[in-house]
């Protein structure tokens, strides 16, 4: 507290990352990260691009990774938004086309992020508890609003909705922006990008994070009608011409261009899952239905925090929230088949 | 304009940054970027970096890179906050620090990234005029006010103010924070970070993009008292955990640790504008004295749009600002000797 700070400060509850220990002394299964290395491309081209040439502002409309977006996904460039990792991109979204004086509304369980930018950026939000079973319902969604955002598959439950739900909340809520945060589409879900042609309310947002292993670059994009994405480019030139540097715009683009790559190492996490909820299934664990690169499990006495604190003890990391309805289960990201093996390995001798 | 843009989407006025021409066919002196490569340590480190750990988020609080500019400036780490170019640490700045009642005091003719943050947040803004000579007179600022900003050395005037005059204007406003923006400060001016000792309401900020050649990487920092640290920290939490990258965190921990480089590469800078300033007088121009990496400088004819788009035309690019007081002005920046006698020859032969 101090007399300095702008009113707001005081008001805010900052987010709090998952851990980032740095020593590599733990099998790190708790910021749902890639356990496969970028594209060999990717890491070619931010190379190239780590020269002399660094000495200049990089492009600030970063065209060369809008197009090898718009060109993977069939739209235009000016239909896409490129940010500083799909947080800033969020954050601007929040700003720029979700603050109304109607409530934004989103699940109670859901990205933790959420309640953080409404704060930061003062817009009333109401919360719509998923359904008992950790469902989204988006029928639930049928209140007066200034906007929705929800994550597609859900973080921390993993589930996913399906496109015919997404398109009857468009068609039921024409004037507001609704936003589907896109974090783990690749690992089961369908994207709502196809979409964005029809409906000019949807926002879909992507990150370079989890699917395209690179947590360490700091890239995420948006997709949607221009209109959504102009009012995007107003904030984010309104608040920094750069967000993206040199190397993260030629790695981002070249690990969008390599499919291949990208398609491979989504089906050996998906394979990985699929055997790890086998194996927790055997050891009595309740697993929620994954279409993302972790799985959200309930232990059989429902102990997750003690069990949390055992693996942290043992070397494996693995998060925990302590927070009403889900603090019995634990969020597990799929690893290597080494990895999970471990893990699954130090979990049977608890 | 949208149904779906948040209210403030429609009032704000974004930035316009230099032209940053695609092909390298022009003698770049618009955006102020350093003529001369970054550090050989910079770019090994950021080359170490980007290795298949790319996968994996970076340090969130870049402990790191904090450490060598504490280190860097006889400061502790918690005086220190990083951020993704100064124009994101600029934004945070004006959220978390300079939102107050009472208005916000700036310079008329300064960063025209000022009144545009102001109007992000919605910060009520006083524009304080620079004298007739374009001498920033600290004593001017003896308003009530919730804040005061200006760049030391100014731009685009290039002058500084020096640090009596600092000093004795934050012994004039301890109740207000006082930011001094040393985006140029490395090339003649004197940084008020030793200040920042003794007076909890300075925060001075700086860039790795004009003096550590690092405008492509896009790193910025902010040395101040804990309290406005503090601010800053819950401000950015709040909005992005991750705005620097693995190789950012990195490359500007190098260059910042590569004092030698930095200062062998401000000298060579300060001998070109010395020698520019000469030729410039020469030829008729009236030079502001300057202590910065340009010259502000207005033709004998005051024909300063019509020497901006001649150069232009023949492959030079300096910045030219059609704005009351000083639009009989360009701004050049010093690049390489070679650089700028092409840019003399091109300016006598108009």
């Amino acid at each position: 507290m101090s007399q300095y700070w702008s009113k707001l400060v005081h008001d805010l509850d900052p987010y709090v990352p998952g851990e980032q220990p740095k020593d590599q002394r733990y099998i790190k299964l708790n910021t749902n990260e890639c356990p496969y290395p970028p594209s060999p491309a990717a890491l070619a081209a931010i190379h190239t691009a780590a020269d002399d040439t660094l000495r200049l502002y990089p492009d600030p409309n970063a065209d060369v990774l809008k197009d090898a977006i718009a060109e993977h996904y069939a739209v235009d460039r000016a239909n896409v938004f490129v940010g500083n990792g799909s947080d800033e991109v969020l954050a601007h979204v929040f700003h720029g086309l979700l603050k109304h004086e109607k409530p934004l509304l989103f699940p109670d369980i859901s990205y933790s992020f959420y309640p953080v930018y409404a704060n930061l950026y003062q817009i009333e939000a109401q919360q719509i508890p998923l359904r008992d079973d950790f469902r989204l319902c988006l029928g639930d969604y049928a209140v007066d609003n200034g906007g929705i955002i929800f994550p597609n598959p859900n973080a921390p439950t993993s589930m996913a909705v399906g496109l015919e739900a997404i398109e009857a909340l468009l068609q039921t809520h024409p004037d507001s922006v609704v936003v589907v945060d896109e974090a783990y589409i690749d690992f089961g879900g369908e994207t709502a990008i196809p979409l964005t042609a029809t409906y000019p309310n949807l926002l879909v947002v992507q990150t370079f994070s989890k699917s395209r292993s690179l947590a360490g670059l700091r890239v995420g994009f948006a997709v949607g009608h221009t209109d959504l994405i102009n009012a995007l480019e107003r904030v984010k030139n309104s608040f920094n011409s750069y967000p993206l540097g040199r190397m993260a715009i030629a790695g981002a683009a070249a690990a969008m261009r390599d499919k291949a790559y990208f398609e491979t190492m989504c089906q050996r996490i998906i394979a990985t899952r699929e055997n790890t909820v086998q194996k927790l299934t055997e050891l009595g664990f309740t697993v929620l239905p994954s279409a993302a690169n972790f799985v959200f499990a309930r232990p059989p006495a429902g102990n997750a925090e003690a069990i949390y604190l055992a693996l942290k003890q043992r070397g494996v990391l693995v998060r925990y929230f302590n927070k009403p309805r889900i603090n019995e289960y634990l969020r597990i990201t799929i690893g290597t088949d080494e990895e999970m093996a471990a893990f699954l390995q130090v979990l049977s001798e608890l």
